[in-house]
């Protein structure tokens, strides 16, 4: 398989509309992971001037959604079937990155686990581990 | 104390911006469970006209809060400390309604479970427990 | 399918040496539920007298299994995937007994929740959800 | 604080009878980790020779303990809330070994991730988070 870059999975994201209005970037991908930024405006901030939980969510899951991507290629219809995730620390009002690793790639399912950081900073805001399942080969759809 | 009402804690959601912009509704509250309604717009979508994995995930957060508040009063303090999610089914392109369940309310965690449902359906789209850490009693304040 | 009984899965999880050397009794299936109680011995002990976390864990993992095999067949392949729990109360130092629920059977993955109680009590000591692997029908053995 | 050593937990793991009769050694400890490996018996394993689902939880809680005991001190009242387990890659006929890491130590409540390892591999068979909860001062009781 050709080696994926981040620029194709931006462009994959931002056709199926998961980039979040263009607030997710994909910064760097390879090795089986990622990095993505998620820019923060005024609605991802809750009372207190802190990032949303499901905004530290989504960004946890689109983080391993590339990374995944850049290891098995551009499959659309890779779904998250779990995530877990743990509040650690108040973020500031800041943008969010996210560096999701990938545990596992299976035939079947694939596993990862992200760590989210406000930006600067060097203790993590939330952890979070999710599960996906992979389509069979035939129901892929390549771009 | 006093019972809290529905109206209660849909207005301490409206104040604390946690009702995402009028989406979610409290449909009832009791008995250590609430029942919410994530009304969906376009922008809660994703391609194939199913609702994303955040409003699910931001959906269940509100409605185990609800839950907690009625149990332990208005308390905005108390956060998420942990939440899983198990997605179990894909959305219809429709409301969904959530029935969360406190299955412990201690002196400073909560813990509860959620399901959630497309409108009008009897399989559940996702499962989740999540937790809560509710502030000394000290640090609270009342509305 | 013909149905399978409590009878059959307990023979099953006897002769892959998942019943914890006789400790664990299938008490009822059916309905897309198991029920199974673990007889508490000595070595299953915490200090405090308490009943220890993996033994708990042990549990709600054989009785959703249970569950599992109750409705896709005695299928001894299906493996464990991820398990989450909830620590709730601290079990007396008595039997303890697994209520296990299926939230979904795909094709691939199954999801269920189990609540876990001690012997006579109504509040739960531990909430678990779990998700199996089932393999590809060419892979399993019927038994 | 004095700097809390290896022999130190192991000792209170002895103790509290959480060393699972032996079976556990704590090798590391410090710098808010700690490295446990399980020296698995015939008893820890399954059918195709692999390690029980409830070995590997064990070991994942223990190590965590561990390294949270190394960091706050040797507080014996933690007590584990939560822990959830992604099962990666069926285990060896091998002991099993533990890289706990902490990622948040607060007042009352601790987060950490547990990677585990067959002994001599690279590819971790399975991933944990866990979640502790710190009973305040005025209850700890220093040995």
């Amino acid at each position: 398989m050709e080696k994926i870059t981040a620029r194709q999975v931006q462009d994959l994201l931002h056709d199926y509309q998961l980039d979040h209005d263009g607030h997710v970037t994909i910064e760097s991908l390879g090795g089986k992971s990622a990095r993505a930024r998620f820019e923060v405006a005024k609605k991802h901030l809750r009372p207190g001037d802190t990032v949303s939980g499901p905004t530290l969510m989504a960004l946890a899951d689109v983080a391993m959604y590339a990374a995944l991507l850049g290891e098995i290629g551009l499959v659309p219809l890779a779904v998250t079937t779990n995530l877990n995730i743990n509040f650690l620390r108040k973020p500031a009002q800041k943008d969010v990155y996210a560096e999701a690793k990938l545990l596992k790639v299976g035939k079947r399912l694939a596993v990862g686990e992200v760590t989210l950081y406000s930006d600067g900073e060097t203790e993590p805001v939330a952890h979070v581990t999710c599960t996906y399942s992979i389509p069979p080969p035939k129901h892929r759809q390549d771009r």
